[in-house]
């Protein structure tokens, strides 16, 4: 009987614990695994011996339970990137000996597309070395949704709830004043438009709002955008756009592109702003007032407005990653297959790391208006089911949520 | 039997509609008024004339139940300053013209301390002028918990709420990385700093956060700034701050000068940045990641995070506004007079309207610790029941809020 090993990577989620919790719960009734550890820092504990016991403080029902509606990843994340086992040989034997040491038969990998090629990796090293009974397994999560393999990613369903929710509210505040007025928000998303296109669940119909949403998939054009918010101020004084950190010129460059050339470790340009230029662009061009809010982490950490759909899909993911695992699988990782929009249906799947690994999956352009300035009926139709379900993490005393430390 | 006149003015809350709707329910069940019209953003609908008849729509339950929990001002909002009667002449007439025609009795103005100093104006006005049967009468609102005369005020409880609950999410965020990061988040309140305090809420004892809380109260020192984060960067890698929009130097200048000079009609300086600024001195002066956030308008209009004591209070405020204005008072402010913490109690008065006009509240300096850097257990006792209570305003399919529109 082998041990388990679970590691959380990337940027956090609303839903990323669940599905830690969704292992957890698995490897607790299973009876298979004697004991479950967490690698602290994602592969960064298994690099640096940082590993923890955790099979045993999740025996406490109630700290499993706040453990699901935790935001952020529990364990503690990190951006490191493995490189190939040529260029990173030391590391990959690290990684082994510390698996070794724990006597490790499964290791779960939460996280996004760039985790996922370490799963990928790995897996193909110990099946190169010959290693037997080591399983390596990943489990989706991203805010994003532009993991290719699966309907929706963990995670998005709820941060889209977060976004519609304050969209429906700061369409409440926009149009307080009797003069002419731009909002334009700032959502994550530096390649994909998905969280940002989420904010049309707001604006259900006649003199609704968000009434412009601005994506990557769509090359930015200033005077089609000035234009654009011309006709929407003379229908309503108040106009409410929602807008992509990574929206980019035909040519490539970043509208927010100036403003922060920060790069992270895998090369990505670290944006913001860009919602700050439209602002100007607004109040140079038509003169009216205009301002720009950023949802900043918020959107990734508002726990109290996860989807329980959401939550719910996080846990029997990473239950069917151990599962899957315990089968005899690796280099895969658990997704989840939409059967049915109506009534809404999933079903649980595995799919080769590789295909998810260093991938991008964007919105289909004809779920995107002719126009390139708002969402079609389809895209409504796939995001509806995935805000659903209000949770609640609300202590007993019914004022603020209380999570898992 | 003459007829009730309501508006709305100044900055948004979660808890102004819900003012109204006590205003109009008092109407509604007590047989004396026969119409009930709202003055569209605020007394500029007075002064053009620019009114409406609430009564018949707000007769149906469900409108009147989600016009309570809907954020922002229904009726729309303005931020005009009414002069004196000597300079301002014509609007005084203007406004009691339009009362007459819609045979006003009583006027109910729901808003901050400059609108209460247009309630002590044009009571003042009718008064001179010899005028009999008009009562103008406030409710108080705001965020920012500065009118005098009251323990707080509606709309402060439900934005402290908000405030307390991102902390802890924030805070979840803020350590994932095994790196030292200083988060500094930046809150409403250009001279006081009730708002920013609340965020302690979060805080709830041992590895608590925000660490540090720099209010406007308190005269802000770069270098003890720096010192005091260094300090907590050797408790805990991870720093969470929250900072009023309003700190300034021991010489008055804001923290925040120099970026944003926009002045209001009211002459109130536009601030914003001041997190930004802080963001910039730790990166320079220490070194380490650091990064600001700013809650903006969320922090006014996150209804679905609405306290349930502040809306219930809100709306018991309002109906005591019109309560006393048919016993025949005018000039007056319905406030909340706290009798006991534990058990909260509280208790609806009138006083006024001049003990509130252009008046600011601060927080007690015994309720700032001594290092000027976090609040004390008395803030703490005054805080708690104001956040508490959950309301909820999830839509019948459990997904998103619906709004009174």
């Amino acid at each position: 009987m082998k041990n388990l090993m679970i590691a959380q990577s990337g940027g956090p989620t609303v839903a990323i614990n669940s599905t830690l919790a969704g292992i957890v719960e698995r490897a607790l009734t299973g009876g298979e695994i004697p004991h479950v550890y967490g690698a602290r820092f994602g592969i960064k504990g298994l690099l640096n011996d940082d590993v923890i016991e955790i099979g045993g403080m999740l025996s406490d029902p109630d700290a499993l339970k706040r453990l699901i509606h935790t935001p952020s990843s529990a364990l503690g994340s990190c951006r490191v990137k493995l490189g190939g086992p040529d260029t990173a040989a030391r590391e990959y034997e690290t990684i082994l000996r510390t698996l070794e040491k724990y006597d490790i038969g499964y290791f779960i990998y939460i996280g996004g597309n760039d985790s996922m090629d370490t799963v990928a990796k790995l897996s193909d090293y110990i099946k190169d070395k010959g290693i037997q009974g080591l399983s390596i397994m990943g489990a989706p999560k991203t805010i994003d949704n532009d993991l290719c393999g699966m309907d929706h990613s963990p995670g998005f369903g709820s941060a889209a709830k977060y976004i519609a929710t304050t969209f429906t509210e700061l369409w409440c505040d926009c149009g307080v004043y009797d003069i002419p007025a731009v909002t334009i928000v700032e959502v994550m998303g530096r390649h994909v438009g998905w969280l940002t296109a989420s904010a049309a669940l707001a604006n259900t119909g006649e003199e609704g709002a968000p009434q412009l949403i601005y994506l990557p998939e769509i090359a930015f054009e200033k005077e089609k955008f000035i234009a654009d918010v011309r006709r929407e101020l003379a229908r309503n004084p108040a106009v409410l756009i929602a807008v992509s950190e990574g929206i980019h010129y035909a040519d490539g460059t970043f509208v927010s592109e100036g403003e922060n050339t920060v790069t992270d470790v895998f090369g990505h340009k670290y944006l913001s702003g860009a919602a700050r230029v439209l602002e100007d662009m607004v109040r140079t061009e038509i003169g009216c007032k205009a301002r720009s809010i950023d949802l900043s982490l918020m959107q990734r950490c508002a726990g109290h407005l996860a989807a329980s759909n959401d939550l719910t899909e996080a846990k029997l993911l990473g239950a069917t990653a151990l599962d899957r695992a315990l089968k005899g699988e690796s280099g895969k990782v658990s997704v989840i297959t939409r059967i049915s929009d109506s009534p809404y249906r999933v079903k649980y799947e595995t799919v080769c790391a590789k295909e998810i690994a260093n991938k991008e999956k964007a919105i289909p352009r004809e779920w995107i208006n002719a126009e390139g300035n708002f969402i079609t009926e389809e895209m409504y139709t796939y995001l509806r089911p995935l805000v659903h379900g209000h949770f609640g993490n609300h202590s007993g005393d019914n004022s603020l949520p209380r999570h898992y430390h």
